[in-house]
């Protein structure tokens, strides 16, 4: 399949997104500092990274509010207390989940908000409901994108349906998401082709998101830009849940666009990711994580044995192949 | 560029090179106890694995012998106390690395040997010493392979003339090796198609060796792979100089051959590898290592910042590009 781009040009729709507070909040329960999430926005504008997503839009009748920081909420407040009006070339995102958020209370006209971009996550199974927030939130003023989780489980007439319905939406982007870290290049580059096929026919861009379980996320996310992929998901440190995610710090590595630059990270990060690892929050790449991938399974498993720092690997393969 | 077989099928032609003891050994300085060496000689025959790599000849008059330990040097007696007669399916490797061997004194006749392939290790300024290796070995009746290192620092012309001269040798392999960690999957491809050109028109094969600084190190291989390359190195766990190799762990997963089980490994690793990272032995991805491979630079200046633990993440990496 045909590539865009080179090595050593750049395209200008290629857009990074930072998922740290959302997507590393799934490890600390959303417990930043103030100044973690700061100076992690200056750094995130100074870098030229495009839009920083700073976490969930979780509906508190769902979620205990004491037992999470704030970013599980992202209340209008909270975000303007770190942003004020924004005057930066950074754009903001939320994430909305489906039957997890009261979209219709929760999120507020775009122009009293501070956010810019509301990225609906669902499973292939409850599009119409994602569908039903893009509608809602496109109304309000918001960009919006449709995030089809744990996609290496579902099929491809599924997806291609999906795809379809999300093609006659208002939603802007259509993600591509490997939430257990189990695709390889070559299955990221045929999703990426029928991704585009659709994304293309309907003027919608295409975004991918890996997780790092095979330590193929930046491979996944560098692959999928080849193919011609424009949204790239990153976190510093790949912070994020399990295995974690592409970094950023590889990510603008790769990146030629000028307007990238990694200083403001590797400064970010000798602080603020050096502190954050010393509190004894952990994620990353482990064996436990690399069989849940290569097996095509949720994380959970592997988060447990993480936890109890397990190293009878041998028994957590058979449990595994045992479950179901 | 064609691909070469497909996610479910597999290709007999595919081999995997076990070099756990070579280039792990370059973070304890070869010194294996021998329970370790002969745990991992019988999990690899147990795994399928198609090739062992023991370590380096090299010559005692240029390595002090009290310096390391007996990998360095390979001595026929400690490969066969190790393994016998070899009554496996399992081949023997070591590596003879150009201007550090005394190959006419220390490499014996493959008859009297339990060696059967040698691996020459060369940068590309020095194939014509390569060759000369490469000869005296298949004269003695082994099988070669010129390994050239370093190669995202070699020209394209450079690169063409060097496999031209291997072609017409008798090596039976020719390696891509990225001693960096430097390559990304595109460049892989261009360099599979060029070796694959010339190994194809002289009826030999070609391998890759990787390097995990950016966390491409299992990507590159199954990218090489999967456009023609044949002969994959691995070590468990990644073991080896600086940020590490392709795990054996990550590409048995990935390969379909049923002569390939993961099991032995698993239990290899529960026990030994945890056994030796107890004892502090330490490699693997970290931030200066992803920096030097970015900057397509010799890893030596980030091994350096690791045994210091440095997290000035920014200092050394203005060092980095300071430096030359």
């Amino acid at each position: 399949m045909a590539k865009k781009g080179s090595l050593l040009s750049f395209r200008p729709d290629i857009k990074v997104v930072d998922a740290t507070i959302r997507d590393g909040g799934l490890v600390n329960d959303f417990r930043f500092t103030d100044e973690f999430v700061k100076e992690l926005y200056r750094a995130n504008a100074a870098a030229g990274i495009d839009y920083m997503e700073f976490g969930y839009k979780a509906s508190k009748d769902i979620f205990d509010e004491n037992a999470f920081g704030e970013w599980k909420f992202c209340e209008e407040d909270s975000i303007r207390r770190i942003v004020g009006d924004n005057d930066t070339d950074m754009k903001i995102a939320v994430m909305a989940d489906v039957g997890r958020c009261n979209y219709k209370r929760d999120i507020i006209n775009k122009a009293d908000s501070a956010i810019d971009l509301i990225r609906v996550a669902t499973y292939i199974n409850t599009i119409p409901a994602a569908l039903k927030i893009v509608e809602y939130c496109h109304n309000l003023g918001y960009e919006t994108t449709v995030n089809i989780m744990a996609i290496s489980n579902a099929r491809e007439t599924e997806i291609s349906e999906a795809l379809e319905m999300i093609g006659n939406s208002p939603a802007d982007g259509i993600y591509i998401v490997d939430s257990y870290g189990a695709l390889y290049m070559e299955e990221i580059e045929v999703l990426t082709e029928k991704y585009l096929e659709t994304a293309e026919k309907f003027g919608k861009y295409v975004g991918i998101h890996a997780h790092n379980n095979q330590q193929l996320s930046f491979a996944n996310t560098i692959t999928a830009l080849t193919h011609g992929v424009s949204y790239l998901d990153a976190t510093v440190c790949g912070m994020g849940r399990g295995a974690g995610n592409c970094a950023s710090e590889q990510l603008l590595g790769f990146l030629k666009n000028p307007k990238y630059d990694i200083i403001p990270l590797l400064k970010f990060m000798e602080k603020q990711m050096e502190l954050i690892k010393e509190q004894g929050v952990e994620w990353g790449y482990n064996i436990p994580y690399l069989l849940t991938g290569q097996t095509n399974r949720h994380p959970r498993s592997a988060i447990s044995a993480t936890k109890e720092k397990r190293t009878d690997y041998l028994n957590f393969y058979l449990e595994l192949n045992d479950k179901d």
